[in-house]
């Protein structure tokens, strides 16, 4: 095939891990960054995936953050870990405070992972994903720079603030989802942008406040909506508060350096809770997990989310489809030669 | 006035009890309840006051719910209080797990009350905003009867699943937003079907799966749309999970007999996350939380959520007012005279 190539994920992970060191990470850093860049691209989730190399390079080559960043993990109370993620990816943070985290929820029930100082430009699944794997009930919560004009503000105070959602399931990959509380992913408008499309109706406003469909609007200091309205609006500030004010992070408006000067990202924070479902002595949690999707199922869902993630995951088990245009650029960036031509 | 009096909030709680412990309620458990109903009609949320007294009371004669249940508080993990209302009202079971969920939260930094075999027929947001008041940070999660028909459903599968949280703030009462997972809260739908008013088009379903405004279609077997589109349908089925599952809750479409005999209610369950900002270390937490506010109101925001219901509760501290219709049905329903004529 001329146009793409099959890579097997580990081996697209080192090609991407390799390109990320090679422009200014630790090899450790790099490699927690590469395994959520592959998951996002081996799960067709693209708006996350390779297409993000570029911005996770320009922010390291922006000086600031720090790509060589080493946690700093803190047993804060029986059920609270903190991570200072340094100015650093909050990847390495997460994996950092990771099994102290686990041995807290299964101890007392509950935990809290919490991660300030901390720069987050990946799709957030796979913070909770991993807990799910391992049998937790998680969610997660990341702040991030300015882009949403929240309940009747025409301006951007808060920003797209996704939270996810996962709950593992028997014999299969657990179901998760992960939302921005923006109208849409900043992904998906930058996407937009690139492919030349507008915006629907109602979803954008320009750097004065006026209704556009421009996608370039955003970039160009304009806003988003929240998504179903002040609902969504009030989903963004619990994040801001939840992943910036308790951890000790950065709110959103507070690293305008991160606006000026070609970073794609902000210091900001995350909070994980993690729950242990034999804490709450719900045996048998798992069967009701799918006892519950039975029945929407019988009554009509046809699809729960991460089902298409999980779908293309199965499908790209030996091999990650890859634009060989992609390739060369990934191999440039790690100072490869491309040794199969 | 001759179609109004005023009340003082204590006195209207002891009215509402003595109607509530006269129609199969103990002394307690009234009280629980009744402090809701008047805390709802005090702070003008009017969907949640006095309006559902005569749905408290149909419940309890229906004989689906017992109205003198004592609760059964487990100590079940270091950051777990686990409570049976043994088929009673929410409320008692909450007071009754109170205590001891914030002296955990205080001693690991979070804690779940987690409540089972329990009917919720008030607003959550009392659930919430009483932790808030004691310096915590709380989200509430309840599931109820099936009402919404979530992603691509087109008849009833989940309940309408609200969702909760509050915030400490300085000098004043808590920030709390209080969210059906639904595009807009049964209470609503009912106050619409009373007053004569259709719904806008897109929120409802009839029994047969097509479009509809007419709000009565809801209580005929109709469905509600979750709100934001799919990211509520997401919403609606982690409360499911988090307020059933793992407590040992029964899901909405399990307790059939709710919908036969008449109760308003569902034997449905409850999980409450409480988190203690000072096991955070986040030393002037409330000065961040402030901080942030005073962002969003600068950026434009003209009202934050619980705004309109803290303004009403200042206006009613001396007096609420109750029409002299209702006040009269008050009083023949806890069996008394009216003293005043």
């Amino acid at each position: 095939m001329d146009e793409t190539r099959l890579l097997e994920p580990d081996e697209l992970a080192v090609l991407v891990s390799a390109a990320l060191a090679a422009n200014g990470m630790s090899e450790a850093n790099a490699r927690s960054v590469a395994k959520v860049i592959v998951a996002a691209e081996r799960d067709a989730s693209f708006s996350h995936g390779l297409f993000r190399v570029a911005g996770y390079i320009a922010t390291l080559r922006s000086g600031h953050m720090d790509g060589r960043a080493v946690p700093l993990v803190e047993d804060a109370a029986p059920s609270i870990v903190k991570v200072d993620a340094c100015n650093g990816f909050a990847q390495p943070a997460i994996d950092a405070g990771r099994p102290l985290a686990m041995e807290k929820a299964r101890r007392t029930g509950l935990a809290a992972l919490a991660i300030r100082n901390s720069h987050h430009f990946a799709a957030l699944w796979p913070d909770v994903e991993s807990f799910a794997e391992e049998g937790f009930v998680a969610l997660a919560f990341v702040n991030s720079r300015m882009r949403i004009a929240p309940w009747d503000a025409r301006r951007r105070l808060l920003g797209t603030n996704p939270m996810a959602f996962a709950c593992p399931r028997r014999g299969g990959p657990p179901l998760v989802w992960d939302q921005a509380s923006a109208i849409t992913a900043q992904g998906q408008v930058l996407m937009a942008a690139g492919e030349g499309r507008r915006m629907p109706d109602g979803w954008l406003l320009d750097a004065d406040g006026n209704e556009t469909t421009d996608p370039n609007a955003l970039q160009a200091g304009g806003a988003l909506r929240s998504f179903g309205g002040h609902k969504g609006s009030g989903i963004a500030l619990m994040v801001e508060l939840l992943a910036a004010a308790l951890t000790g992070g950065n709110f959103g408006f507070e690293d305008l350096e991160g606006e000026l000067r070609g970073s794609a990202t902000q210091n900001a924070g995350e909070l994980i809770l993690i729950i242990d479902p034999r804490g709450f002595g719900a045996s048998g949690f798992v069967e009701r997990v799918e006892r519950l999707l039975d029945h929407l199922q019988q009554g009509g869902v046809s699809r729960f989310p991460s089902e298409a993630r999980h779908k293309a995951r199965a499908a790209n088990a030996a091999g990650v489809p890859v634009p060989n245009a992609v390739y060369r650029q990934l191999l440039d960036l790690a100072g490869r030669k491309d040794a199969h031509g």
